[in-house]
């Protein structure tokens, strides 16, 4: 059985007891792993002192803290299983996740006290616990009255029992939790452990969400016994961070680095601290690889993954020189090849693997033990998602003879056109290339004749100006007849989520309105 | 569930499936990653073939090969146990293993035709197979006839169920078989993985025996996709595959480099490929350290484990280039802390830490999802063993402050002579065949070529009499070569606990006196 994830920082309490663990910058507060692991302790001792049982739900509620990362590892050890909550969304989402996942304990943040409140208003929760300036102190009390003692489910707990559930779906329907065990989350870290090349000297910057699968990532670095430094990401702030904590390693996105190698005095800053970036969600242009590259003193990865399953495919260190020497460059349009721990590959709707020849296109499944165990309460759309070990993602590929994977989709988002299947993200860098579009996002809408028709949602650079027939007209040059738009649409700006991806549902919606097949 | 270990291959097939994954040089074969898992799957269904179920045994006899490998991936894939047989043990000594496993399948090289011959007519098993030069074919037919389909067992098998079966002596004399499974596997590379910090350049250089623990070790290797370098260890040609290959790490001992750094022409080889070594068996003395990282371009590493559990501790690279600097040189005595999968502990009988004041001895004990399951076919002494979790290694050590731990009596008395163990029990057994022998202790001394050598003190029965030789030739009889003793003492008596114990440290004590570890 996998060790309880709750025990990392017993262990480096035990070999580093005074070393850094975390560094809150927001809140700039900084913990030892004897403290920290104290903490924890207690905290789980406390969380069982309200009668809750192995297998209970724990709800948080908070940005990136010290007490979040302490809930983590207290869970694990009480043999609760933690609901981390979107922030960003709000009360009534809220109440419906809660609903859902039915906690004995919310836990919030004074930041959002007047959230919490509504939420206790309209949740049956018999718990609530505060932490944080000008909060009721309930945290910090209850840690306080708690034992120190190493609680007995520590050692009975682990393994494939769940450890916590992380919500998905934001933009392509109703949120979803996924569960995944202590045997899940680590593994999901081993991925990155490999793909990283992770050495105890590291200092890890968390860049991400807490509450979402970042969170794995960073746990996985204080496996390692590296300390933590949480941001809640600023470009500027970033460098000096990187600089004073001597950071070698964080998850970026594209647009992060762009705004950091954008601050004014970029190249004052000793970065040399730094070892590697990882960036995800999706490509980064080759232009931006070597800038990067340049600009970082460190190595680069791309990886790909779902909140159901971290660290499915890596763009290796090697790939990126590589490609930037110009060996292999279309790589970097790639997401990489599978991950250590898992399996993956590219089928068509029975299930057979389509051909590696880099253009037939098919949906990605992957076998991992870092794969979450199924849909909090849904054991039908688990049932649907995993068959026979292997999880199918949803995302549409093709793959190449030496395996590289190269997203063409998100199968929610493909177009069916007179029954050819129209990949969006094709469409939409067709439309690109016409030097008046700031971005576009191109969705399928209801069409009599040909059940979907394509539809370019366009945003124009300021001051600049192009027709639908201009756009059509650049689309046709690259694409097949079928796959160009019927319509343009053009709009001052396109709805995104908070990771910065355009929310196609949305845009869909008014269109399928009043249809049965709705997004 | 960890997937089933005999796997890797399957991976790197789909990855890399023209690039190498065994070079194997006594016999002069390469084998690529597409072949290996054909052969593997052709191997797997051939085994099954003889109707063998899960959890059957099947036991190899051979010194390091391509067929050896398979064999284990094969195994692991039909779901089925290898028993992989030390080819030093003599013929009754194997068919005592051979009767204790009970394996349907006994496969062997032709080297050991004569010893198998012996074995078919001592052991009850229905099917033999022989491979390699001279032999009957038999093993090549198999494969030549069976199904290259994948195996049904290939994804019902993995995880906690057992994938093979290792010997060790332990302190009761008696081979005891410390059973594995594809999890303990995986979990003592991860170890590993973390330690040498693994890239996806290296390549690995097995020195030690695939019946032993490197196997663990060097399977880990081939699951980052590395290839694997099969030697059967002399310096010289070390030196020149080393070259040869671009060997970047493999395991050694401390005679192995001794022997490497004595080479004529030493400096002439291009070592540059090397990127870390680990040594095991026992500290290197610091002046051998200092020679070692002025002389081998790479980092190196010390790792403690046993066949129970591999990787239980490292010292790590730093450790030993701070030592060489003059920062805690006495770290250089210690085998390290513990590693990254498990938790260690010096304890007294009670199962309570002893002091972490480097000066009180108790036992090292080990929770590790690296541990074996327990011994084959001994639930009492597993029960001993393994205690809530924690198994007791028998080893005896104290700790410091920083959690290093330093070895201070080996498991009871075993001797570690050229890398080998050799288990006192066993020769006192032997030598007590000789009539003339009253009661003898075996002990390790110093010895400058082979880290110890063995020696018996004896006492003989009232007016009998016998030479040294004499001593040697009765051992020699039922011991592998290098188990016999190298001298012989004659007493009158041996020292002895109130209890009746022979007190051991006693006799070594004026051996080891004006050594910097004493044993």
């Amino acid at each position: 059985m996998t060790i309880n994830q709750g025990l990392i920082p017993a262990k480096w309490a035990a070999l580093t007891p005074d070393a850094q663990a975390l560094y809150d910058v927001p809140n700039n507060r900084r913990m030892a792993w004897r403290e920290l692991d104290e903490r924890v302790r207690r905290l789980a001792n406390g969380l069982r002192s309200f009668g809750l049982e192995v297998g209970d739900r724990v709800a948080v509620l908070t940005r990136n803290s010290v007490e979040f990362q302490e809930l983590y590892f207290a869970a694990g050890r009480a043999g609760l299983i933690l609901q981390p909550l979107n922030w960003r969304l709000g009360s009534a989402e809220l109440a419906r996740l809660i609903g859902d996942a039915a906690p004995r304990v919310v836990i919030t943040s004074a930041e959002w006290r007047d959230v919490a409140k509504e939420l206790q208003r309209d949740c049956d929760v018999p718990t609530w616990l505060e932490f944080g300036e000008g909060g009721d102190g309930s945290y910090e009390d209850l840690l306080a009255r708690s034992s120190a003692d190493e609680p007995v489910t520590s050692a009975k707990v682990g393994g494939d029992d769940p450890f916590f559930i992380l919500y998905t779906g934001g933009t392509t329907g109703r949120s979803k939790g996924a569960l995944h065990t202590h045997h899940s989350a680590a593994m999901g870290g081993l991925n990155q452990t490999v793909a990283e090349r992770i050495v105890p000297s590291d200092v890890y910057m968390l860049t991400g969400q807490m509450y979402h699968i970042p969170v794995v990532l960073s746990m996985n670095y204080l496996r390692h016994g590296c300390p933590l430094v949480l941001v809640n990401f600023e470009a500027e702030q970033a460098l000096r961070v990187i600089e004073a904590e001597r950071v070698s390693a964080f998850l970026g996105i594209t647009t992060m680095l762009n705004w950091m190698m954008a601050v004014p005095g970029f190249s004052g800053y000793d970065l040399s601290s730094l070892r590697n970036i990882q960036y995800g969600g999706g490509p980064m242009p080759s232009s931006i690889v070597r800038a990067a590259l340049e600009s970082f003193p460190c190595t680069l990865i791309q990886g790909y993954g779902q909140t159901e399953g971290p660290g499915m495919t890596f763009l290796s260190q090697e790939d990126h020189t590589e490609a930037v020497a110009g060996r292999h460059a279309h790589r970097l349009r790639s997401c990489g090849r599978e991950g250590f721990v898992g399996r993956l590959r590219v089928v068509d709707e029975t299930g057979a693997d389509v051909p590696r020849d880099g253009r037939t296109a098919g949906e990605i499944v992957v076998k991992s033990e870092a794969n979450m165990i199924g849909y909090w309460n849904q054991p039908e759309l688990t049932a649907r998602t995993i068959r026979d070990g292997w999880m199918w993602t949803g995302d549409i590929a093709t793959w190449d003879e030496h395996s590289y994977v190269y997203i063409v989709d998100r199968a929610k988002d493909m177009i069916i056109s007179g029954g050819e299947n129209i990949y969006s993200v094709q469409v939409e860098e067709a439309i690109a290339a016409h030097p008046a579009v700031l971005e576009c996002a191109v969705i399928g809408v209801p069409d009599e004749e040909w059940g979907e028709s394509v539809k370019a949602v366009v945003v124009l650079k300021p001051g600049q100006s192009a027709t639908e027939a201009d756009i059509i007209g650049t689309a046709k040059q690259n694409l097949a007849s079928y796959q160009k738009p019927k319509s343009v649409d053009f709009v001052d700006s396109l709805p995104k989520a908070p990771t910065g991806k355009i929310m196609k549902r949305e845009l869909r919606a008014p269109y399928w309105a009043d249809r049965e097949r709705s997004v």
